[in-house]
């Protein structure tokens, strides 16, 4: 028996709560571990389903966190949804707010980081069908830090 | 000379401004005429590239506006960013608020219309490609209105 595809979707409402939470959406906490190049973020997939070619998940950073410096063929298309914070794409460090657009094309380096005491939780559309990231050797870090201000925003003193 | 891919991408940057802009997005106001199956519905699409299989754009529908009653075989991934309202998925009509989740699978009419007084903004992804809506025959209008609830929906006193 075909199963029918209305089984694949989740219900047509899934409702906000509260601190950025849904209803029927799983929050996975990623580990924090010494040796991990995050620091406490959270996933939760919002949207994907086999008959949307993206997907959308919203991530939040706690204060003091930051996601992982990364790159990848895929590209990144971001709405900030709470708070705000700074984001490295490439070699530039951008003051980001609520609402805020980010745009993250292939094989750009990039990492988000909350402004002192506050969540930056943003919405990031993707292909459903993407690489795996890469992470910076330890010369391409180096070379990244030529740059003084993309070092302070690295160490989170910028 | 091959174009740089970079000139397909916006700014890193593009920054929300007042009342649900954003810099250097074009928004296109849906003209209002007595035969259109809309009224004072705006779109601005925030991503759109030919590296991304998705569109993410923004829909926002004035006080006693509603979106066009329509199905297609793409789906829409919607969440609510502005106001509160109540939208049709199916024969269902469910009140919503900002940051709601709603699904609307394929071939499912659907309909959006803000709570009195309310604007009604949503994000919405779709598949880049995509086939194009189809509007329901007086048939199929009649029998969404045979349930009293999609009724009152319908003519805006639900």
């Amino acid at each position: 028996m075909v199963k029918p595809m209305s089984d694949d979707h989740p219900p047509s409402l899934r409702v906000a709560e509260q601190d950025f939470r849904w209803a029927d959406v799983t929050l996975r906490q990623y580990k924090d571990e010494d040796a991990a190049p995050f620091k406490t973020v959270s996933r939760q997939v919002l949207f994907s389903d086999p008959k949307l070619a993206g997907e959308l998940r919203y991530f939040e950073v706690a204060p003091d966190g930051y996601s992982t410096l990364e790159r990848h063929d895929h590209m990144h298309a971001v709405m900030i949804l709470r708070g705000a914070g700074k984001v490295l794409v490439g070699d530039k460090v951008h003051d980001v707010k609520t609402h805020d657009l980010i745009t993250i094309p292939s094989w750009t380096w990039h990492q988000f980081r909350p402004a002192p005491g506050e969540n930056l939780g943003f919405l990031c559309l993707v292909n459903a069908e993407r690489d795996r990231p890469q992470l910076p050797s330890s010369e391409e870090l180096a070379a990244l830090r030529a740059d003084a201000k993309v070092a302070a925003f690295l160490d989170g003193t910028g």
